[in-house]
């Protein structure tokens, strides 16, 4: 019995014939801020803890200052958990009309990348200082915070996946700029590649990424990069595969030590929120990635397959072309997804 | 007499008939330092400090590390001559066979904004340190300076460019994660704002600016952003505008007490340096920035609308699609210019 947070989606509640889900649902974001004057209960991380996942949904409102709702949940929860390593794929769907791309030069198979973002440290470590506010001299510093532990351990997921994946691996760095960080950054990369010389590596800076995500994103297979990086090459990964209704995250704690997290990568859409309108894919991609962790690898292939099975069909929200409702693509997936004969 | 460092580009020496230039060239760079030790002389920057204007060619070695070629040639320079203001244009231009952009659904005239990078602290201040070395505890910090003087030049210069061309402004920052200097950032985007009432602004996190480039890039006139964000921008935006053939940046003191600096925005491609293949139309374009900067805005047009006229031809390099060598472009495009008549 696996025992996750919040309520199952249409396509877990399915999966419930063959296996056995405990779920369990808390009202925490900005609703309950408005309520009590915090995004999540005071020992929400104690309760939080039991779990094997967690899966989130899209958090934030126009009327809650961002950096007060993401560093009271979702920001709290990734460091907390120690989910040190966030998976996003970025993969070429086919839709009725062909690749779902904006890029020109782009074909079937041409984008199937993993990125690996570094989850838990880095520019995300929250410390700075504000001084001499309102003076003329006033400084505000943000320090990035990159330990070798941090470093050498989100550095050798990624090799381990490459590897095991017999993929190329492409570290993101700035190290002309950034002379401390990413300078170590790049070491540690060069360093931990002794013991994986079977994996062909790239380096590349972050400037010549994200030009190269639009210009020639083939070349990408598995990325590895900071959380800063990290954040902006996935939302950029996004784009070029059609938007942010496709793009999920994991955030993982490998060693299970703490519950891992599941979720869309976008927000929570206040312009169309309770309008039963959103696009529910990504959210449920995420399913899939909770599936593959919580070892059920053809559950989470059968919920992608699902997946691409929906975009090829008419049953679409209307950011993907079609005039479907939330639900109704919920549903369509769940109709349409087959059990693996596992 | 206007004197500037570097020498003459052809379309240059053509203006000579009715503008006087003087002209000095200075071999510093990467051959430099492999010499001497050094990537300028070391009164460099007193001797460039007599010239109106810097002329710069792209810089970069495989055998001489980034941090170094850059610390001690551009970047130093942006920095001692305070140039704080990095502008780089992100235009649409028009080729035999439609506009050059790798996206669908982009048609003329709907790429066409200029970003305004903070081009002297934040990310870029180099402030760091690398503690415990080879410990297990090793730790490396990267600290982003952020001023309420940087700050505030910046993303006033922005104010005033958007009223003076009456278009929007967009403001790119971070603050629901770089909750120091990103939360100042927008504060200071806002305050300032109270004295430009007339301009419409908009605010974006730059992971949403990065997939909006792509998704969207129509919705951006002039953008104002941080060093760091700035950089990865700036890339993208040449990216979606065919790439780094033709993107160009001023490094801006505005106030004219030290020289400005103009520069393609590509590195040296050391691929296929020494082959005469190299695309010059960003080096020229910088040209233009230049003319507008010294004060001679139609000469800066004419270069402008020379380039737009070589890209419609034949004489292309071939990361444009064409066969002629970096001299023949330079020399095509001299040939089309048509000085202004004034
Ligand atoms: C909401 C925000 C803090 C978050 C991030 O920057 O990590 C989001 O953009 C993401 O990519 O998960
Ligand atoms: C070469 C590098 C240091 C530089 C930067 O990051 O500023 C370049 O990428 C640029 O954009 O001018």
């Amino acid at each position: 019995m696996t025992r996750c947070s919040s309520a199952p989606c249409s396509c877990i509640a399915k999966l419930d014939d063959s296996v056995a889900f405990d779920f369990d649902d808390f009202p925490w974001g900005c609703e309950y801020y408005l309520r009590t004057g915090k995004m999540m209960a005071d020992d929400g991380i104690e309760q939080l803890r039991a779990f094997d996942a967690i899966y989130r949904g899209a958090v934030g409102a126009p009327s809650v200052p961002d950096h007060i709702s993401l560093w009271g949940l979702l920001l709290k929860i990734r460091k907390e958990f120690d989910e040190y390593v966030n998976v996003r794929p970025v993969k070429l769907l086919e839709g009725a009309h062909g690749v779902i791309t904006p890029l020109k030069n782009v074909g079937r198979g041409d984008i199937d990348m993993t990125v690996i973002r570094e989850n838990s440290e880095g520019e995300y470590a929250g410390a700075g200082a504000w001084l001499y506010k309102g003076k003329p001299h006033e400084t505000v510093l943000q320090t990035g915070v990159f330990s070798r532990v941090g470093t050498e351990r989100i550095i050798r997921y990624a090799y381990d996946l490459a590897r095991a994946q017999g993929k190329t691996l492409t570290s993101v760095s700035k190290g002309n700029a950034l002379n401390y960080s990413m300078v170590f950054w790049d070491g540690v990369f060069e360093e931990v590649g002794r013991e994986y010389p079977d994996v062909e590596t790239h380096s590349l800076l972050v400037d010549a990424a994200a030009m190269n995500f639009v210009m020639h994103p083939a070349r990408f297979q598995v990325v590895v990069t900071s959380n800063l990086f990290g954040d902006i090459l996935t939302d950029l990964g996004a784009a070029i595969v059609g938007g942010m209704g496709l793009a999920a995250g994991a955030n993982l704690n490998p060693e299970k030590k703490y519950p891992s997290m599941f979720e869309p990568i976008h927000g929570s859409a206040p312009d169309i929120a309770g309008r039963g309108i959103a696009n529910p894919l990504a959210s449920i991609w995420s399913v899939s990635q909770m599936l593959d962790f919580l070892g059920l690898p053809a559950w989470g292939a059968a919920v992608i397959q699902a997946i691409e099975t929906v975009v090829r069909g008419p049953v679409l929200t209307v950011d993907m072309g079609g005039t479907a409702s939330t639900s109704e693509v919920g549903d369509e997936l769940a109709r349409v997804l087959v059990a693996p004969n596992d």
